[in-house]
């Protein structure tokens, strides 16, 4: 099975919605096994056991949560040089559009780097005037569509790379799928 | 006078539409001499004259624009350690949310503060879910009033931040001001 | 009088070594006073007295600390948008070189920018193959003369930015003073 | 065959001996394929040719260089959205610590996510206060032992991600090969 884990924290559900959808992207690649689970939940186990992970944070002045970033330094510091490869993204969600989500995206790339991940962002729009190449971005809570677009593309992204490179799945990769990849032009 | 210069790269004329917004916000603080030049016009002696400037580039790929980079990297060298101190912010739009524009204006940031800049961004908002906190961030060119605000609170700033500390105007310091500055609150 | 407040987190004391050097360089402008805290001492208040301050953090996982990214997220929320305008700069260690001290850094510059602050770093060179552009860096303990000059140097130049800018005295702009700035070239 | 492309631009020869270090560690994966190009030698057709690329340039105002930037401006625009799901790495140089080397790294890392790659540091120390989680860096020429090491262990950690994972030779994961891993206890 493709393991995915959503690990995120969330002070007001906007971030615990983005993660729910981001999960459901990744239940789009068959034989995938999905945990979505708070930074309260989650255990160094869960980051262990997965393949693939998405790690969701509130822009808090630009940077991740204190709380995520917590996790990271206190608890994950025993898997430093246990967990290296597995691949990895963001997701996050300002109270306003140039509020520092990319930056907060970015932080924890930074985050995940650190511990050996391989990150990436999404090439693709996910609608009009949305894309994610720097993980999945929102405004407060995910309502607009090209919104909940953008975090299940994510997730879906996330699922293909893990079931490509992990589990050599050939067919996972987004090139070889039947699944349209909007570029700009298209969502013009 | 306060002396601002605002530059800027564009390829698609979006750029230089923020730039004609940054320039106007800089012209609502009195007695601001304002120089709105492209990155083909401008010279170092721009950047040295000035007392603050705002720079802008198209977001390429999630950094400053490969012209916008030679210009410092190769114009302006000359001028390394002359030009300590000057007050300095940073403008980008880019071709969907979530496509680069923060990390583009972190990128000209880091370019600025090699050269002894102080940079900042704006604290409030600019209207309903737009703010510019590492800068003014634009998706295509800045149509909607809440971005052009955000220009235009971004320049505007820029030279209160110079009015303030290069010309000891106190009554510039944006809270001794009665213009309201907008808390997400205040815009939901 | 000038106010400077160095703001550390420490976890070894490689920190707080680096903290107190950013002191002794902020107090190589005359008429200033300082404080240096630990993230655990101070308090809200300090950073509203402060015309100017330095944050420090150990690089963890490439960002700063959580402890002192909940002291921002947490303790500072309460004072946003009362802030703004104080001039402010970063101070990292991290256990290698290539460690992600830069980072650091610049995790500490984007929570400072959310808040209003005009952030910098130093033009030139502390000693021979080092400098502090994005804040003062070590690795490890500030043992080498060249480290600790770097840290010296950050704490004079918040100094000098803040009695040149918010106390109006420009003697102490750092070209109006005696003191050479190395250039590369100087350090060979 | 694992097909690795180092690029690079370099303006003093130093960028250059990092890059052909870089090649010669991907040399230690065996059925490595190999090419060590300048930025104006490569061609896009070379970037589509590699399962992992390592992109280098010199620290120049704590951002790649504007040639570097240019080639994936304007060389590579074309391919964009045709090379996603590669695995890639960055190496920078500058003339002190402290001196961007890690936001140039950085600003690479933000160039190739946006084409889709999949980027990654290391985490294991190359020797004595030296290690590479975000690239491998080098002050000035790669003079010492440690720094060459960096350098050469990043070259070989791409080829072996893209050993195991473009390859599925599951013999090249790090953790399963006969080579210590060092730790920052290790070199003390």
């Amino acid at each position: 099975m493709n393991k995915i884990l959503v690990l995120f924290d969330s002070a007001t559900g906007n971030v615990k919605q983005m993660a729910d959808l981001v999960g459901a992207g990744a239940a789009l690649v068959p034989d995938t096994d999905i945990r979505v689970l708070s930074v309260e939940e989650a255990k160094p186990a869960d980051v262990e056991w997965c393949d693939g992970l998405a790690v969701g944070s509130p822009t808090n002045m630009g940077v991740l949560s204190w709380k995520m970033k917590r996790f990271w330094d206190e608890q994950m510091i025993d898997t430093w040089m246990k967990v290296d490869g597995k691949i990895a993204c963001a997701f996050s969600s300002a109270g306003g559009w140039g509020g520092g989500m990319e930056l907060a995206c970015q932080s924890i790339h930074t985050v995940l780097m650190n511990f050996g991940f391989l990150v990436f962002g999404v090439t693709e729009y996910a609608g009009r005037k949305m894309t994610g190449h720097y993980g999945a971005v929102a405004c407060k809570a995910p309502r607009e569509t090209e919104v909940q677009e953008s975090c299940k593309l994510l997730g879906r992204r996330l699922a293909e790379w893990t079931a490509l490179y992990v589990h050599g799945r050939k067919d996972q990769h987004p090139d070889a799928k039947d699944i349209p990849r909007l570029t700009p032009a298209d969502v013009e």
